[in-house]
């Protein structure tokens, strides 16, 4: 059985031994004519597409069950706990983000589907970084009968799967929240309160 | 009239210079037992209450138009573009994120409401950063012929923003990405994306 992961030291990081990230001065003119610094964080891994990852949400039909999504656990340790998300990943050189996320999703949680809706280029956190990436769902058609399939997981990751009715995603991600060492990302809960707010607001007559 | 913003130079920050920023290296065990590094960006403002920042879903209510949202554009020089967002902002010393939620929504657009929904901490790109927000659903109850009320912005703060019928969110979101120079942000998109999908996946009859 895998053990718990666990934080052993966090130092600062000099910008000679950073492999993957770095700090940037922007210096910039402000809409008043007044000059400004503005510090920012980035991956030093964009490829050629300008995208840095694609996030992904799943539609599962069933013939016999209710519409549903899959999230992913993992443990994340720039926030020492386990991340609710929905699947995501970076995207390789020479594949688009709609190729990228069909992949990711048969690696993370082992179903496959078909890309029915792609974002334009989004940002994750303007305030503090350059990352964009490309939000593209992608449905995955069930049988009758059809099995769990198998995750293709790389070694050194450690995913969990579960398969939540989309109806049922918000309550379950509440509950998620108050489980010792778990924390949800904000983009799917904006995912789940907007459906939330669109049964408050237009509801079924 | 204001002039554009311009970045004149980007250049790599040293941590000697970095005032608001850092990166971190972590070691880690992970669940192999194997030790690990993992770099990371974080804040160097966070306070008491351990959430950075506040995210507000306004919903705007009003006896004669449909239930609307309030979305607000400003240029962000990390993503050399003007980025399409809900309102938002850091939490002031003393203060909790509801508190924040309605103190930020006033200034960034004026409007005053009431709090009717607060998430538990969410993360905002545990990848990479350590940043967490809490997300708050504000109600604003406008009467007939009241008027659109003034921002309250701070010195250096430009900040448009746009009443949206909530049911033409997804559709604005996808016009305002093909605009030249502006970029939506992917919590936002991800809201409106729930909307849009509860309206697909559990249609009024």
């Amino acid at each position: 059985m895998a053990q718990a992961p666990k934080i052993t030291r966090i130092s600062p990081l000099s910008p000679d031994e950073a492999k993957w990230t770095e700090l940037r001065k922007i210096e910039w003119t402000d809409q008043t004519g007044k000059e400004r610094i503005w510090e920012a964080a980035a991956r030093k891994t964009r490829g050629k597409s300008g995208i840095d990852a694609v996030a992904i949400a799943p539609i599962l039909r069933h013939p016999n069950k209710p519409p549903s999504t899959i999230i992913i656990l993992q443990y994340r340790p720039p926030v020492e706990a386990i991340c609710v998300e929905f699947p995501a990943g970076l995207i390789d050189e020479g594949e688009s983000p709609e190729e990228a996320a069909v992949r990711e999703l048969k690696e993370e949680t082992g179903y496959e589907g078909k890309v029915c809706d792609s974002s334009a280029p989004l940002t994750k956190q303007p305030g503090l970084t350059n990352v964009t990436i490309q939000m593209v769902t992608v449905e995955v058609e069930l049988k009758d009968g059809d099995k769990e399939p198998e995750q293709h997981l790389e070694e050194g990751e450690f995913i969990e799967r579960r398969v939540v009715p989309i109806s049922e995603l918000y309550d379950k991600l509440q509950a998620l929240s108050k489980e010792d060492g778990k924390i949800v990302d904000a983009r799917l809960y904006h995912w789940a309160l907007g459906l939330h707010w669109s049964q408050r607001l237009f509801p079924k007559s």
